[in-house]
């Protein structure tokens, strides 16, 4: 499907309709195909809607959620909800057949939409095809002189990937399920199409077992969803063609199942939830028959609770500690001729997919589940890289990314957009095995990340990564994709997210006070530290108890106004650079030095700001340098060999963190400081 | 009950702990009586509760909520859910007694709060009370240099009158359920126990009957609650001790009624739900048997679905036109003795008294129910004052007051503030009839409410209604007031609701753009039009088909700004004014006469910005006016007459609506024009 027709007529297009002129209508994933017309088609209260062919249920709902959206953009509160003839019809929407009636892997999402200043015409093969048109709809509508209105545009368009999910774990810290309807919502918007709900670790089990309550009652401090409300998610997503994959994380990562069964540990109890985080000895014990007796009973309950064909054991990460130190277990592997841990984990993977398999659905698991002779359907999802995943698809499996796509590590969207999965190995794969590539999933695992900032730590760097999944491989202008992102953070406000939202009210907490100015001019040019040093850097051990409420928790993981400051700084030092840039950077510099000043009543006041002050003041005398640096180049003077040497010592320290936050304009002003000491000199 | 011993306390309280020291700990509404000690409760991830003598879950689910609260105000995660033995906790809270099964007008709602640095001791006769000290504990935290912590403090409280209300029109708009759910969240955190559910009226009927289904199928476009919600929305009230009133608007602002039921009509059908504003024609036929055989199982099945007490039947603004019109009532009139409409609505009032009685409840209408000779135990609510309200009293029925606290007449907080019950003819009852006035209730009329902005129309405003009929009739401070409101904002934000958030992405639509810098300064010192203005000047003739997302929709209902503003004139232009504030006045005058020229390039681009033009240029020549002035008062040169007489002439003008936008600042540049007009020159 990802090889057809569209693809050669990719290179046609690419003539007639230029990336810049697509990135105009800021769409986002970029379409396959955009051709743009004349003229525009008006969003009034008038506007009615029209099905060409009646044929699936699921048609006239998508239709009435994207009414709802409609009229959140707009604010145009009666658009007409009822259906009129097509002939008459402002959005004419038409799809072949019906999907099946659950959702599965790789079915047609492919549409084609056409605007006119008459009307527009939406053609899918399915209702999928027809909900991921209408999302490209709702993003074309824009304020214009007369009104609401969408430009005159040509659009083909199918995924590359048939695989396009976000994981959240759920487990290290609980979210309410309205708060992942509005993540639903959002992932529909950016044309994903899987929800993997990782729904147990040390830390909780976050499901509702009727079949051994404990689960639930011990294992989850009270905070669990109610199998009418997993029912409730699973419908509320389908309607939004999005699939839900529970995950069950087994036979490591399950302290939270032995609060209330210790029986199933390899290890004596009792057993407590798990405060804080890492990678913890409690397993599952593979050797004793009550641990499968248990599991066939759970998973089949929780097969028949998630409809989707495809269940989620995860697998990984099992130090093996209590295997080692339980004599029975080692016994055991002497007995059944395992040599090692691995192979003890591979043959509880191999009964616990013979219960999977026995409960009709289809097993994935990280890539540490892989295995020679396991049965070819099954999933591997991989946290290795792209090697990895061309080893799994070369041995027959199919395959999926997470690796590059951790949102938890707080990298800037430019970083997670050039993750491409057919790189490295897998662009040697022969088509065959490319074949068994099947997407890819971002993960949102959950240390850091609480009801108040799990949107922010997603949305809208998720949609960069949802892009790389939707669009061709060859969509890779970093300015572009930026550019659509911001248009994209503002359609998710209107689904509610809270990304931009949560963002003052979590400063005004930190100074206790409205009065946050200084604070947010501080706060919009750091970031939070990268992959694993935060845990690595705390100075309270982290736990699930730690509030998350300090400064690295509100800002944001990616500082635009450092993006921006960064190409202002190109500008200035450019050869061709004017006086106009010039003096921007200088205007910003000089605001940012004198902002410790205005910061420190806050300070005196607020336990929350304390740890802000030596940033405030690192901030300060970072400005102070680049200040100097623009002197000299004003002058033409070259800055002397001493002075770039201190001020090039006290930069790096700069970019050490301080409260666990990273001052992201300090290596724009390494490069004046470089320029200035480059000049020629007088 | 108001009468009680605390009164005579507080006058001894005021020489205790002065007003001032009260406003400092930003409580609101104000409690009878506060004593601060010293030292301060830290709240951290350690902090327990206990209950002293365990009475009603209602306690135990009250602090449920409790913490729910503490931990979205201080993002502390864990706070402990597990009761601790009372001697060992750092909040112990006491309830008497139980409260009523279902709610009652007048239980007691009184607590003492005593916070000492080693915990905190929460005392009240019933649980009801418990869950007003848990708000106030609430608004004591603050962040703090130690952590967040409450003050030392002994609090004795209790409510001034016994009905505090906010009624919501879901019938013009409809608002899903969620955004009641976070109006009462707020209501909870002032204080208010009354939730007036206005169900139906000409633009819908919002109610599930499963006796007249066509009800709901034709008088609501499908936007109406289920009965299952309507029971939720009870239950999460009750939880918050707000009792839920319904009203059905009869006779008149019946019309949606009608569409699926004409024969209940005056007039001959067919009926369709009406979209405009305004009182029409259409009524109930009180002449008719099947009337009320209709009213009668109608009235039966919604007395069973709410429990409250109080039933409100509307009763206002019958024209009467379609009795006039119909000579079959005009004959029944002649031959019962109906003088005119009055004496036919007081016949249906008290035939509709019969049923509502019956089903056992207690009848509440508007004026227009008064009729001498009803039963002494309906309550009359009173759109048209204290007069109205003493005269209600005064016939031995009890009374609430609604005029003056219309909030969709978007009146700034301190005149609602100033509307006080007991005055008027009403400050003049005896004791007996006082006791008759039960309280208040503010009004949400929806004609110009979406969901996206219903919850800025409400708060914070309400807050400064809910405290006139929570705390103590002196207490009318306006600085303080509107001290503590902006912090009663803050909280509001922690409960979900979006009077705050929903302004910039308002903003941003109306703009197409993220670039709102500029106009947001211009919104920020715009109002929009007072009392029933925007229906005397709209230009479209307004409906419920109208969009709400011009600026008149997304602009506060009161500027802050223009208050500052005018505040910072007032000290420049006193007598012993300094330097400084005279530069602040600049300041603020030349940013805003520049706004102009920015805002223009996002005027070219948008419809909705088209209409805000004139204003801007408006604002630049207020401005250039203010600064005008300025100049002259800091040359200590007199004003030309000329001048003043051409510049207030043009004041004049600019203090019109425009775009049904009113500029705020116009009044403060005035008292500028004046001062420099009235010097004594050189």
């Amino acid at each position: 499907m990802r090889l057809s027709v569209w693809w050669f007529l990719l290179a046609f297009m690419l003539s007639v309709s230029s990336v810049a002129q697509q990135s105009q209508l800021n769409l986002m994933p970029l379409p396959t195909q955009v051709a743009l017309g004349s003229g525009q088609l008006v969003i009034d209260p008038s506007f009615t809607l029209g099905i060409s062919r009646h044929s699936d249920p699921r048609v006239e709902r998508s239709l009435e959620i994207f009414l709802e959206n409609l009229r959140r953009q707009t604010g145009i509160p009666a658009l007409d909800l009822k259906l009129v003839d097509s002939a008459q019809a402002k959005l004419i929407v038409h799809a072949d057949h019906a999907n099946k009636p659950v959702q599965e892997v790789g079915e047609d999402e492919s549409y084609s939409l056409q605007v006119t200043s008459a009307n527009a015409q939406l053609n899918a093969a399915t209702p999928l095809g027809v909900m991921r048109g209408l999302q490209t709809f709702l993003q074309l509508v824009q304020i214009a002189p007369q009104g609401f209105a969408v430009s005159a545009v040509t659009i083909h368009d199918q995924p590359r990937f048939p695989w396009r999910g976000l994981m959240i774990d759920v487990s290290r810290h609980f979210f309410p399920l309205d708060i992942l309807k509005r993540n639903i919502d959002g992932m529909a918007a950016l044309k994903l199409n899987v929800f993997h709900w990782h729904l147990s670790d040390n830390q909780g089990f976050r499901v509702e077992s009727k079949e051994f309550p404990k689960l639930q009652e011990m294992g989850s401090d009270s905070f669990y969803y109610s199998q009418d409300q997993v029912r409730e998610l699973i419908a509320y997503a389908a309607e939004r063609g999005i699939r839900v994959v529970p995950e069950f994380d087994m036979p490591g990562h399950s302290t939270a199942w032995f609060a209330g069964y210790p029986d199933l540990a390899s290890g004596p109890g009792p057993y407590q939830i798990e405060r804080k985080w890492g990678v913890f000895d409690p397993a599952m014990d593979p050797t004793e028959e009550r641990t499968y007796k248990f599991l066939d009973k759970f998973i089949g309950e929780m097969a028949a609770l998630f409809p989707d064909k495809y269940f989620h054991i995860g697998g990984d990460e099992v130090n093996g500690k209590q295997w080692d130190a339980n004599p029975k277990i080692q016994a055991f592997m002497r007995a059944h001729g395992l040599k090692n841990n691995q192979d003890l984990q591979a043959y509880f993977n191999e009964r616990v997919l013979k219960i999977v398999s026995k409960h009709g659905k289809i097993m994935v698991g990280w890539d540490e589940i892989l295995r020679p002779d396991l049965p070819k359907d099954i999933v591997v999802q991989s946290w290795r890289g792209q090697d990895s995943l061309a080893e799994i698809a070369k041995q027959g499996y199919r395959g999926l990314l997470s690796y590059g796509y951790y949102l938890d590590l707080m990298w800037p969207a430019s970083r997670h957009y050039e993750i491409e999965p057919m790189s490295g190995a897998a662009a040697n794969l022969s088509p065959d095995e490319a074949q068994r590539i099947m997407g890819g999933e971002a993960c949102m695992w959950s240390e850091y990340a609480s009801p108040e900032n799990l949107d922010s730590r997603i949305w809208p760097r998720m949609a960069a990564i949802a892009e790389r999944f939707w669009s061709a491989q060859n969509v890779t202008d970093v300015n572009s994709m930026y550019q659509r992102l911001a248009a994209a953070s503002r359609w998710l406000d209107w689904l509610g997210l809270t990304h931009n939202s949560s963002y003052e009210p979590m400063l005004r907490r930190i100074a206790g006070s409205d009065a946050i100015g200084q604070l947010r001019i501080l706060a919009d040019l750091v970031e939070p530290v990268k992959d694993y040093t935060r845990e690595e850097t705390a100075q309270v051990e982290p736990t699930s108890l730690v509030p998350l409420n300090r400064l690295v928790d509100a800002v944001r993981p990616e500082s635009s106004q450092a993006r921006e400051f960064g190409k202002m700084v190109d500008a200035a030092i450019a050869t061709d650079s004017n006086a106009s840039v010039r003096e921007q950077v200088r205007a910003k510099l000089i605001q940012w030095r004198d902002n410790e000043i205005n910061l420190e009543p806050l300070e005196k006041k607020s336990f929350l700001l304390k740890e802000i002050i030596p940033l405030s003041q690192t901030l300060t005398h970072v400005c102070a340098a680049g200040l100097q640096a623009q002197d000299y180049i004003n002058r033409g003077e070259r800055a002397p060999a001493e002075w770039k040497t201190t001020t090039s010592a006290m930069l790096q320290d700069a970019q050490k963190p301080q409260a666990q936050l990273l001052l992201m304009i300090v290596p724009s002003v390494q490069k004046l400081v470089d320029a200035a000491s480059a000049q020629t000199g007088r």
